[in-house]
């Protein structure tokens, strides 16, 4: 099989696979073809690659060689899906429960799409779970630029001129990006505070050195697979009190909280925010599904009242290298699925990771979700 | 007694007194004015304070009712000096053997200059060292802008699919800066090297977690004042053999080193920076007094070879509540030593800080290596 790697997005730092990964997939008998120039904003050279046997061309000849193409991103520019071939195969991160429309052009098109953000979040699925991996390093993130915006110290210092006391820091939503910002903000000598509707992750909040902010009566998350579900009124008012009591308090505030398919739930309003100290900072990780503020603006660092809000879903990027490196290993995990011992592809139905990933098969939209979506469009 | 606070120039966020330290000044008796929005950067208002006794006004009023003027930055601009009163107190901290000139200056229209910074390094000073107040800030700063810049982890992560190593990082220089870098490194989870010409350090180096680069044969500092001192060719030789070898193994370098009166000793050649990976980040605090980076600009953040050169000699101006806060104690704590019970000012040149730190005295310089670098000018 011919596999190519794409170029990225202008704004966008990451590549599908570095060289390591590269190296790996040749080994498995596959042939690569990568975009000259696709690694160099993560730190990988046109001739690191060609050191692991990759070929280099421009996107046209890739595209028209690969049978199956890795691009973390959509391809929102229409003549690069016109350059691929019939049938081919695309791999990356593509949100399709939100982009059906998309969905059904490559299937329009005869095209195969795995999505690896749609992969079931099961135990044997954990090496090649780019959601973690991914948020794992904007909620590292996160805090880094939380503190490099922060007028302030976060540790507690004690000097001959008085003492400095740490940053009262509150991560909303502990998941994997918000248990790493806590985890960050720990290291870093702050005090953490967490909150998350789900009462499971208490344990592992607590374990991390933060306090667990309770809310009593939230909807049993159990069946939603681990992700957060939506909430009644009663408990999001006291949710909202709760919250807005600690935000008061505190100087940096990470939000973290989304929800598959919906809006992300807005959990910091105007008031919160201006009830804040000047100089605090607020990082909305869920900027890009409307923000867990209601400040943010999606892309952008403002200032309200003194307070820093940056809205910024894509923290991934800003880490390129190791992002990157994590991608790649959770990519090459996958693909180890699809490619027979003899080097060949197969789509074997029955792996339900196969089969959760791949949205689109040769043409037909495999995913009811998003099939009904599109049927109501 | 009048004192006024000015605004500091464009660029530099920090004030001299924060409303606490205003407070404490008025209850000593003394009649604060400050310029208006001059707290701003800092993230204190005009109404802050007004609420704590201090009169608010603009540059020029200011200038005019004010004994004694509170001024971090030297005040460039001859048209601020003119406005000031005759016989004005000065306060700052105006690295006054570097500006001599400015100095004479001063002691021309018969005014005095205390300048924070050339108090001596002693025991009872410590609450009033602006040096390691704003270094402390430096080192720490420095460790968080390169994380921001460094396109991996600092910390060493375990994940399912594959774990990233820690990153390894090296600080030139183990004063306050340096030592306040290695801490939050290491705080950080990075694995840190420190180099620095004084032995003595090396048991500090060691508490902090980090690894001390011994170099043999080191000129003795001890009659320095605790400051590093210049060292001979063959020493020099063998510590840039040692600090290469180090270097290409960096993934991060935090350069610190300073000599007062002198440039800054050059440690990090252009071969050295080029020896490095592509991603790698140098931070050079050295900046304005010429650098210990070959490539460093100062106030600029240059890549040369994929190394991104941090090039800042003033980042506690990037934490400017913390830098504030504890600047505005030590100058108070040094007007404590000026002005008398009955709140009057008094200068006891018995006094080792106060006879130090005052350079220039109603128009006479005191400070002799001053008027010497004067009389050869």
């Amino acid at each position: 099989m011919v596999i190519g790697i794409c170029k990225e997005p202008e704004g966008e730092n990451r590549v599908s696979c570095l060289p390591d990964v590269v190296r790996q997939l040749v080994q498995l008998g596959q042939e690569v073809w990568i975009v000259s120039g696709a690694g160099e904003r993560a730190y990988a050279s046109d001739a690191d690659y060609k050191a692991v046997g990759a070929h280099l061309a421009d996107e046209k000849e890739v595209c028209q060689r690969a049978d199956m193409l890795c691009r973390m991103h959509f391809p929102e520019d229409d003549a690069l899906i016109a350059e691929a071939r019939e049938k081919t195969i695309w791999v990356g991160m593509y949100q399709p429960l939100y982009h059906a429309a998309e969905m059904q052009k490559m299937a329009n098109r005869g095209m195969t799409v795995c999505s690896l953000d749609a992969i079931p979040r099961t135990t044997r699925a954990q090496s090649m779970d780019v959601l973690s991996s991914q948020a794992n390093i904007a909620g590292y993130k996160a805090v880094i630029l939380a503190a490099a915006h922060y007028p302030h110290y976060f540790p507690m210092l004690m000097t001959a001129a008085g003492s400095i006391q740490p940053a009262k820091v509150l991560v909303l939503g502990a998941g994997v990006a918000g248990l790493q910002a806590i985890a960050t903000a720990r290291r870093l000598g702050a005090v953490v505070e967490a909150f998350d509707t789900r009462p499971a992750v208490k344990e592992e909040v607590m374990s991390l050195g933060a306090k667990f902010i309770e809310v009593e009566g939230a909807a049993d998350p159990s069946a939603a697979g681990g992700y957060a579900v939506e909430q009644s009124a009663d408990y999001q008012r006291r949710q909202k009190e709760k919250i807005a009591a600690t935000i008061a308090k505190a100087d940096i505030v990470i939000t973290t909280a989304q929800i598959p398919g919906k809006r992300a739930p807005l959990l910091v309003t105007r008031e919160m925010v201006e009830s804040m100290r000047a100089g605090s900072v607020i990082v909305d990780l869920a900027a890009s599904t409307g923000g867990n503020t209601e400040l943010t603006r999606n892309g952008e660092t403002i200032v309200h009242h003194g307070v820093t809000i940056i809205g910024n879903s894509n923290l991934p990027s800003t880490v390129p290298a190791d992002a990157s490196k994590l991608y790649g290993r959770n990519l090459l995990h996958f693909l180890q699925l699809l490619i027979s011992k003899d080097g060949r592809l197969q789509f074997n139905f029955e792996d339900d990771i196969v089969s959760a990933a791949c949205v689109v098969y040769e043409g037909k939209i495999r995913d009811t979700r998003i099939l009904q979506t599109v049927q109501q469009a």
